[in-house]
């Protein structure tokens, strides 16, 4: 039996390249003990992967020739690892691959009662719902009242940064590219204002709309858009830095925030975080997210490319806005 | 009567010459009801007088052919103000010239009993002492142990924050140009440790002496100094932006930090402020510097140009580096 995988062919110079990305085959490794055998249901498309194919990458670099590392959902076929039996649904560091070998140490099992398990990439994901409430309510602080700023906002983190946000009680705005994306966020997240950032000028509308100044920006963009945001900024304003989209096909040439001195004018502060800062409070943050989901207060509209030869693609789309929601693979 | 005044003659492009400034005498006006004749002692050379030179400036664009604005120490000669009398010396924004005339209600009558009256440009300045004092003690919060990097470490506001962050029981390493600067960064500030920024590496040799990374970084300069800073953050780290010298003469060409995205990485937040969010403790604070100064545990050298028509040059000095401690002119 084989497994087909995605693996790095050459590091790419700037914008991702599908030629960058091989597919291959290889045969099914034998599971050792404590290993267990995986077909992979769902794969998380998330622009860290992007950032380990960089030099010097904070995730690590990836290897030439090795699979792409890929968060995801994967389904227990065999097992050797006691606590994991065949028809579990796992999470855990799959690769982009449709098979997995893994030690069961490294998996989590995914309870599928409430929601299906593919949420615990999406909703309840590290990379995205976890990383969207931390954002918004341990490191911004999002109050009551507040006007919150959300880049990026109709992808999977600015979605649920969005929701959060209203969800704390505050005014959200929400920037995205495209007439479609804006009505997306006005209709299905539920800001109360959208900016196209691809025909406004991002900086004019967000003088418009909040003319005393934002509260809480929370970034994933970087680039032009954080300038425009750093004009704009009320008094003891919160810039979250959660990523910078922007700028991940940019390395050795990041373009830093020229609009950076509003920061001390404003005697505002700009707020770096990792998710992995909260990891003791996974479980109660996914408490919370399930509730709001339950109770219709959340939700995170997934795009679905089926088939692991989707993947190149699917992780170009996250570079260049061609999706809405979660962007997920189903190998 | 005569007076003597520095005016902007035109608004500088880049690097702030000469030229730019005239030196004209004019009559001394009429005191008018409530207001004040001095004679103005000592102005302080402080950076922000250069950004009132650019268009949309944070503390005002200046006006050509208008005095250059200026905090100073004046005398008393006439008053017509209750509360005032001659011999008084008083603190407030006298403006670049050799006499002022003032409302008395803009002045602050400053004590000479333990400090000379120019320590309220100094030592227990607003734009030096307190502003030091502010970013190392309440926004930076240095905390005993902590490891403080401050860049213009020689120039009035760094050798402030340096001593202070001491005073904290940091460790501190100053950041300055040249060996002469370091000798005195080690010699009389106190600094355990003094990187040569315009002959060593400074991410290199921070890598060096704060393998760990450094918990706080006490930024008056911006670009490449901001950028070195960052690559040497240790987890959780405070970047205190005071200000940006480096900068200030590139008005719309401002280079921003391009290693930003260290402070997600490192959990880190870069905090702005304005020493006027601290106005309401600024007794308590003079009084905490007071007591350093005559406990002998605070010092500020001092640099005086003499004559008014020093004072295009001294304010060039400023940004070329030729000073140590505080410079001050003595119109």
């Amino acid at each position: 039996m084989e497994l087909k995988r995605v693996v790095l062919k050459r590091y790419p110079e700037g914008t991702l390249q599908k030629e960058d990305m091989e597919i291959i085959s290889e045969p099914l490794p034998e599971l050792a003990a404590d290993q267990v055998l995986l077909q992979v249901e769902h794969l998380s498309i998330d622009a860290f992967i992007r950032t380990t194919f960089n030099q010097g990458a904070f995730h690590g670099t990836a290897d030439l020739n090795q699979p792409i590392v890929a968060l995801g959902i994967g389904r227990v076929v065999d097992s050797r690892f006691d606590g994991l039996n065949q028809g579990d649904a796992v999470f855990g560091p799959m690769g982009a691959q449709t098979h997995a070998v893994l030690p069961g140490a490294m998996l989590q099992k995914v309870d599928e009662s409430n929601l299906p398990a593919r949420a615990h990439l999406g909703v309840l994901g590290v990379t995205t719902g976890l990383t969207a409430y931390s954002g918004v309510v341990r490191v911004g602080q999002v109050q009551p009242g507040d006007t919150v700023v959300v880049s990026a906002a109709a992808g999977a983190v600015g979605s649920c940064a969005c929701q959060i946000a209203k969800n704390c009680g505050a005014r959200v705005i929400g920037i995205a590219g495209g007439a479609e994306k804006c009505r997306f966020l006005i209709d299905e997240i539920g800001c109360d204002e959208a900016i196209d950032y691809k025909n406004e000028s991002v900086s004019d509308r967000l003088a418009e709309l909040v003319p005393d100044g934002l509260d809480v920006f929370f970034d994933n963009v970087g680039g032009e858009v954080l300038d425009a945001a750093l004009l704009n900024l009320k008094e003891g304003a919160r810039v979250v830095i959660c990523g910078a989209i922007s700028q991940y096909e940019r390395s050795g040439d990041v373009k830093g925030p020229i609009n950076y001195l509003k920061i001390p004018e404003r005697n505002a502060s700009m707020l770096g975080y990792t998710v992995f800062r909260f990891a003791e409070e996974y479980d109660q943050i996914r408490e919370a997210l399930e509730d709001w989901v339950l109770s219709g207060q959340l939700k995170l509209p997934e795009q679905i490319e089926q088939g692991i030869d989707s993947f190149p693609d699917a992780l170009i789309k996250l570079f260049t806005g061609g999706h809405k929601g979660k962007l997920l693979v189903a190998p």
